[in-house]
């Protein structure tokens, strides 16, 4: 597959208004994720006004980047798991069912973030992955999301 | 104490400033929590680009409102345990050290979603809080929160 090609690129019209990750919603955070050989990566710099208090990134910020980049790192895994190129069809889609994330230090708010997304397991409905997200190479965060697929027709029933 | 001035109302310069809840964040979602008995609540109205997929909230966001209505809640409860009246000195307040949410339903976008906190256990430094999330009556997501305490002397330093 072209490894330029961002998850979220290959959503269609419905998942491209996500606030995290729809670059069609003009007001959210258009987040990219890329795979890179088994992990897959996203690159983030939040705004000024994304304060914790200042100084630092706003906490639900980093929650909602490893929430989009969860559910995208979900989609690369699941097509991984079947031996086809992300965006063949059907379609694989994921919502996450549970989220836990770990403030291991506060977030310098100013440096670009990396979150790194790991596979933990696939299932034929469900991915686990862990997720760390780093500031100029200092782990920040880490996260653990449950993903669940949705239906193969959800999107374009809804479309 | 008068329960109509929200936890938010009471901190800081440096606490106001924050994305989630500061009242001089203005790009930000200013929730309030106030306490009702032996619970905080807070409501909110996400905007209409808070979406997930059109006619349903973001995920993102429900975590950033579980995050920020507990880290309140946690120092209601801090309060509370000292017998003291919130926004008496010193000032108590707390930060995330880990957040888990459970996505119940998709939280529907459009109504006031209402977030309760009760409190599940209090130590001198730390307050785990259990919340939940509706929208008109149906429960949608569930959360856990564990909050640290700030040193006392953290926010005058900062200001």
């Amino acid at each position: 597959m072209n490894e330029k090609i961002a998850m979220q690129d290959l959503y269609g019209e419905t998942w491209a208004q996500c606030y995290g990750c729809g670059r069609l919603n003009e007001h959210g955070l258009q987040i990219k994720s890329y795979i890179e050989g088994d992990e897959v990566v996203c690159h983030f710099r939040p705004k000024p006004y994304h304060t914790a208090i200042p100084g630092y990134v706003y906490g639900g910020l980093v929650a909602s980047l490893i929430d989009c980049h969860g559910t995208g790192a979900a989609a690369a895994a699941g097509y991984a798991a079947e031996g086809r190129a992300p965006g063949t069809e059907p379609a694989l889609r994921y919502v996450t069912a549970s989220l836990k994330v770990d403030f291991l230090r506060p977030t310098p708010l100013g440096p670009v973030l990396e979150l790194r997304a790991r596979t933990r397991e696939v299932r034929r409905r469900k991915v686990i992955l862990d997720i760390t997200l780093t500031a100029e190479g200092e782990l920040c965060a880490r996260g653990e999301i449950i993903c669940v697929r949705i239906p193969d027709d959800f999107g374009r029933v809804k479309e």
